[in-house]
C-alpha cells in the first residue's frame, strides 16, 4: 500500500501551464541572473526591449486590467505568491495547522540586504502578505493598519525559510494577526503583528 | 543669468552606462508588461530563458560575488535602489533638509496591492531600506531590530510618491528613526518608525 500525499489547500494562485506563468519563471532567472552576474553581453538590453516591445502589445487599459485582475479566485499578479509577477518568488502559501497558512520560499540574490541575507524590507513584505491571507483564510480581512515587524536574526539566502501566518484575535473592526519566517530548523528569524480594520460596509 | 539646478547628492549607486544597468532597465519593461498584459505570444519564455542562459555564464560563485558586492561605495544590486536589480524600482534616494534623505518613485502594476495602489509589504520594503540609509547618512548604522509602519491611506500607483527618512534619536547603541510616503501635495500614505542596533563592535 502506498500512502499518498493529502490534497494541498492553496490560499494563493497556483502557478499553471499557461504561457504568461513560464515567462513570468523565466523573467526570475533573468533577475536573478542580472544580479549575480553584475555584467551581460552587450546587446542584452535590446533583446529585452524587443521582448518587452512585444508583450506590451497584449496589454489593454490600465483600468480594465485591474478590474479584470478581481474576477474572482486568488489574485494572480501581486508581487509576494503571483506566478505572473516576476518580482514574487513567487511564495507559494497552503493551509496549515488550525487556521494557520504558510508556505516554504528560498530566496536567490535578487532578495539581498545584508551579505548574503534576506533584505529586512523583503521579510516585511513576505509577511504582510501573508497576514492578509490569514485573515482571508480565518473569514475576516481588513485593511492593514499597522504592521509592526521584528528583527530576530538575519534571514538567510539560498535555504528554504518558512513564512507563515494566523488571525489572533478579532474585536470588533479590529482584527490581530500575527506571522513569522523561520529557518528549517525552526529557528525564528523574524516575527511581525499585524493590526487590521474591517471596512465598515462589510 | 541662468540659474543651476544644485549638485544632487545621492545616497545610492548612480544608475550608469553599464550595459547591465541598461538590461536591469529593460527587465524591468519586461516585468511590467508581463504584469500588465496577463498574456504574452507563445515562445516569450523560451527567449527570456536564452538571456538567462548567457547572462549566467557571466556569473562567478556565490561568495566571490557577494565579496565583491561590499567593496565600497553604495551597493548597485539592492531590491530598492539598485541599478543592477531589476525588481528595484528603482528609488534613487538624495540629501534633503537636514539629515533627509528621500527621493521620488513612482509604481506600476507589478507592485500592487489593493486595486490600483501600492502593496503594503512594497511600502514596507521601500521604508525599512530608506531608514537604513538615513542612519548611514546621520553616521551611525546598526541592524534592523524592529519595523513599525502605520498604513495612513492607500499610497496610489501611477503617480510620484516620496520616500523619505531621517534619524530622529541615538541612545547609546539605540538608533530611532523614522520615515514617510507622501503623495505630491504632502499627504502622508504611510508612515514608519525604526529601531536599530547598532553592533557592539563598532
Amino acid at each position: 500500500m502506498v500512502d499518498e500525499a493529502p490534497a494541498r489547500q492553496l490560499f494563493c494562485a497556483r502557478t499553471g501551464d499557461r504561457e504568461v506563468d513560464a515567462a513570468a519563471a523565466a523573467a526570475r532567472r533573468v533577475v536573478d541572473a542580472l544580479v549575480r552576474a553584475g555584467e551581460c553581453d552587450p546587446g542584452t538590453a535590446e533583446r529585452l526591449d524587443e521582448i518587452a516591445d512585444a508583450i506590451e502589445k497584449h496589454a489593454g487599459s490600465v483600468v480594465a486590467r485591474i478590474a479584470a485582475m478581481w474576477t474572482g479566485g486568488f489574485p494572480r499578479h501581486d508581487p509576494v505568491t503571483g506566478p505572473e509577477n516576476p518580482i514574487a518568488p513567487p511564495l507559494v502559501l497552503e493551509a496549515r495547522e488550525g487556521t494557520t497558512v504558510g508556505g516554504e520560499v528560498t530566496l536567490g540574490m535578487a532578495y539581498q540586504g545584508p551579505p548574503g541575507c534576506v533584505h529586512g524590507g523583503v521579510s516585511a513584505l513576505l509577511l504582510d502578505h501573508t497576514l492578509g491571507v490569514a485573515n482571508g483564510r480565518a473569514g475576516q480581512v481588513g485593511f492593514t493598519g499597522e504592521l509592526t515587524v521584528r528583527y530576530h536574526r538575519p534571514a538567510p539566502l539560498f535555504e528554504p525559510l518558512t513564512v507563515s501566518a494566523r488571525q489572533v484575535g478579532v474585536d470588533g473592526r479590529k482584527i490581530r494577526t500575527e506571522g513569522s519566517i523561520t529557518t528549517a530548523d525552526g529557528t525564528v528569524c523574524v516575527s511581525a503583528r499585524g493590526l487590521f480594520i474591517t471596512p465598515q460596509d462589510r
